[in-house]
């Protein structure tokens, strides 16, 4: 046995009574030191006598040897080791062979000649490797061994990501004098009542609690009490048929701050983003991101979120159309359709087939056809080109300023189906054309959205965002004339082609909020069951207010480079709002339900 | 109008649109600056002519002075003001005249002449005055108006001396690798099942999720996960029928690590509180907490978390009542009970009539009579000195520490009677003696638990913490033959008689894992229904781990001097589980009901 040093070094905080470093630690200057590590088997390799072993914690890896010559025992017992079997070992420090260093790992230059080997436990074979940077394993398995597929490195690292995002935003509202406050997860249904969850109330029987789907009132009822500036990383839930990407529960930052304008909270949530771009990926944005109103957004992108990375504007060229003798655009357009185009650049390279796919792709979405020509030399062509006479090419050449080797694409339709399928076909023709470019980081601030739309089925008005949004105070005179013209004081912050957050002003004056609540045709009984406490809080002195909330998961995301939301979420739902780990929901024993005071429904379908 | 200097301070970080300053931050060096504020009316003064406001905001006060001579229309608008209405002035900062300063207020040497206003609000009359420091108002009427009960100021404080606690938590475990996680909100009822809040599944027919008690389950699979170092500032969910100070959703600071013992978890933990007494109370704790084994705690204070502020323990002398003449000692040792003794330091102040109401206190707590001695200077006096001879009396006076002027008292029932009447007690004669010394902190570890405790009605084991606790190494071998004799690895750190937390080290070997769950007489379909998942998860080279959870409203309660959590919780449910000012729980739709799969069962007593 060779102990020439005993371990001198200060404790570092990782260090624990069963080890004295961590994997990721050991290099030439802890040479001939005795040390104690704990770990995973990560590989296992046997060389004529000597056994080497990899061993794996969270911070890295160590190369242990195992000499029959050093240590009979130790070496006996490691012929055993499997892989992820947990041991603890202890040795002596030393400088790897010359031409058998590994520069990939931090501990590359040492090994430690291990002396003593205690094997903590045991592991079965796992059902999928955990050495292999790239696997190929269904979603759902590795759902179910979620702690092996975070022992894998890849989700843990992401893990790690999201908590430092999550540091930096705590600190930055911290140095900012905001009050983080944690608000209620058992409160009242909502408005948005129908996707809330419940839960029954033992207690109070035949009554039930609702798990929030966000904090809004209780961040508005803060500012009422004076708290002046709010933040929460706060979960929510919504009980949502789960879209892409949607989680049952999700974590949002939420913000509320008083004696403010827009402005105020704009500058600051640069000023954030700015931190986070810069601590997390060292990429340095520039204040003042660009802004755009809400008709500009759905008029150029056909949606409210648009990818900034590229361009493919949309042009309406409907006067060009209705001047051409193409019947299929002059019928929609006698139909009060619209024409819009898209200039893909160097598109002219996309065959038939591509563009037969393409219809095939806007057809899905509504949209019954896909014209198009190609810029060649010779000018324009393709089968339409001869319904425009010459000078309504070279306008169309002008307005979408065309060049040789562009497609142009042109749909016909109502303005809503148009923009629709042109959103997901400009992104789609992106992403064929490799334009979303990552490290590329667009912010973009969209703002003056409509304050009502028209439900789909009923015609009459429903909040864009929520009916606490301010209406701008210009639009305040259209409330009873116009008022699918009100623009509310409200903004989003999309990030390359995704929402990551949004906000409003909110209203203040209980009149005012009695006449939105009156728009959209609630009755005094209802505004009085659902709201009556939060109209009675607006009576004492309401300071002017307003701020903004983050999908928490939907950023790390980005920032972390995963494509799902479940890659930043520890232990997430799968799409179907199951635990695949736990088995969960599950059901419950009788004798709960009769606490509960409630019984499940005999199936129709039983 | 007098605008001498226009605002030229850098911008601080509570500058708005709105404000240029926030209430508590003008003073002399602001004189002659022209500045705009926000904020409350707090008091209103006419005098002469001249009208002075109090204005209020989070961070202080600042009078402002109306004057007819610098700006009439505003003078006139400032009649109107009432308490409460929220405004936003503009004017000139002057010091205040000779004699009129305030040494109270920060902004106390200054006052604003204000030469523009604006109200942003009004107010109706609160249901309570906000302005005065002590008010005698009904819980509930201050719940029901928590936005005005919290503008008082006074819970105000307390959440952010909450939010400065965690955040002290939280930079304490990021500097030490600490990763923060959310484990989930909607999973899996637990084995306490029976005090889950549960949830139905929309999508699953007749399931449901379950809100967790805490995430016990979670932070284990994450030491399997490797991630070595977890933490989580966590929401927890107990159906509990509310005793005192106890409520349905609490936060709990949950600490989980691998390859540790006892002593890393003991030694952190140690620091921990270390800086938060020194940063939030300035009180300088030292490293090396009193530890004492549950047995000790039991014997001489008769609970597992005593308030070491004063002394007042337990003696047991049933060797000596037994050798005396009093009958009622007697028979209460025949028949198997224990006699034990407190001595009350200048006990025998205490009146016939005092000493009756002892008797009282502790016959509602199942013991049937109190004993009593009193020291004079003549030796010990009482009823049933006589029965006692005189070595007897020189050996009660001896091992109690007898000094003229103290009283003795004496229980005599079975063991676990006399400790629960004494604890309380104790407790009771210490606050009627002035010993619970505000500002004296007694941090103390306790710990030796047993593994199990007997079922009160059924007399089979159950687990004293949870079955996921270790049993002490040496104590192994008695699972199969002494069962109530196993101690667990488990810790409690114990402030003042309350609780503040407690964990263990857990058991990473799923053998003893399946031994205990069989101790507590789960059958193999049990084990597998419920913990099925978690049995397999320690097949994969499960590192040895502890940990340990700590109730963030106590410590937040006992921080910031408040006497009940409820006072630390911006939004706490009232004693049966509602919220005074949303009105919840409350009823819900059929609809919604439909949905879910659930009715409400019609009411026994309907």
């Amino acid at each position: 046995m060779t102990r020439t040093k005993l371990p001198e070094k200060a404790p570092s905080s990782r260090r624990t009574t069963l080890r004295t470093h961590h994997l990721g630690e050991l290099n030439l200057s802890d040479i001939d030191s005795h040390v104690s590590l704990c770990g995973w088997v990560h590989r296992r390799r046997d060389h004529g006598g000597l056994i080497f072993i990899d061993l794996r914690d969270r911070y890295g890896i160590t190369q242990l040897v195992f000499d029959p010559k050093l240590d009979q025992h130790s070496h006996d017992l490691a012929q055993l080791l499997r892989s992820e079997w947990n041991i603890q070992v202890e040795g002596r420090v030393r400088a790897r062979g010359e031409g058998l260093t590994n520069e990939k790992l931090a501990t590359g230059q040492i090994e430690v000649e291990a002396t003593k080997l205690k094997i903590l436990s045991k592991s079965k074979t796992p059902p999928f490797s955990l050495c292999d940077d790239k696997i190929d394993v269904n979603e759902d398995l590795r759902l179910t061994y979620r702690y092996l597929d975070i022992r894998r490195g890849e989700i843990l690292e992401r893990m790690l990501t999201r908590h430092k995002i999550v540091k930096i935003i705590r600190d930055f509202f911290d140095r900012r004098g905001f009050c983080e406050v944690e608000t209620p997860i058992l409160t009242k249904s909502t408005p948005e009542g129908a996707r809330d969850y419940i839960v029954p109330s033992r207690v109070h029987e035949g009554k039930f609690y609702a798990l929030p789907q966000s904090p809004q009132l209780f961040k508005q009822l803060l500012m009422i009490s004076g708290l002046d500036r709010y933040f929460q990383i706060a979960r929510c839930f919504r009980d949502e048929d789960l879209r892409a990407d949607r989680q049952p529960e999700f974590t949002q930052l939420d913000i509320e701050m008083s004696f403010i304008d827009k402005a105020d909270i704009i500058d600051m949530i640069e000023d954030l983003m700015i931190e986070i771009f810069d601590k997390i990926l060292g990429v340095q944005l520039k204040k003042g991101f660009r802004h755009m109103p809400y008709s500009e957004a759905m008029e150029k992108y056909g949606c409210d979120k648009p990818d900034l990375r590229f361009g493919m504007e949309f042009h309406r060229v409907t006067d060009i159309a209705e001047k051409s003798e193409f019947s299929v655009f002059r019928d929609q357009i006698a139909a009060g359709g619209i024409v819009k185009a898209i200039c893909v650049k160097n598109g002219a390279a996309f065959s038939r087939k591509d563009i037969d796919d393409f219809t095939t792709f806007v057809n899905k979405l509504g949209l019954s056809g896909l014209a198009w020509m190609k810029m060649g030399d010779e000018g324009l062509s393709s089968s339409i080109v001869k319904f425009f006479s010459e000078p309504l090419q070279k306008e169309l050449i002008k307005r979408l300023d065309v060049e040789v080797g562009d497609l142009i694409l042109f749909g016909a339709d109502s303005l809503g189906v148009v923009n629709q399928a042109f959103d997901h076909l400009r992104r789609h023709i992106a992403d064929l054309q490799g334009l979303k470019k990552e490290g590329d980081w667009k912010l973009l601030w969209v703002d003056d959205f409509p304050l009502f739309e028209k439900d789909k089925e009923s015609g009459l008005p429903t909040s864009v965002h929520h009916p606490f949004t301010s209406p701008l105070k210009e639009d305040f005179n259209k409330l009873h004339s116009d008022i699918f013209n009100v623009r509310s004081n409200a903004y989003d912050l999309v990030l390359n082609g995704f929402e990551l957050g949004g906000g409003s002003i909110r209203i203040h004056d209980s009149e005012i909020q009695r006449t939105i609540f009156e728009l959209l045709r609630l009755t005094p009984d209802d505004i009085t069951n659902r709201f009556g406490f939060f109209m009675e809080a607006l009576n004492y002195g309401t300071p002017p207010h307003g701020g903004i909330a983050f999908g928490i998961d939907r950023i790390a995301m980005l920032m972390a480079g995963a494509s799902s939301i479940r890659d930043v979420i520890c232990f997430p739902k799968t799409q179907r709002a199951t635990d695949a780990m736990m088995d969960c929901p599950s059901t419950i024993s009788h004798h709960q339900l009769d606490e509960l005071h409630i019984r499940v429904k005999e199936s129709k379908r039983g």
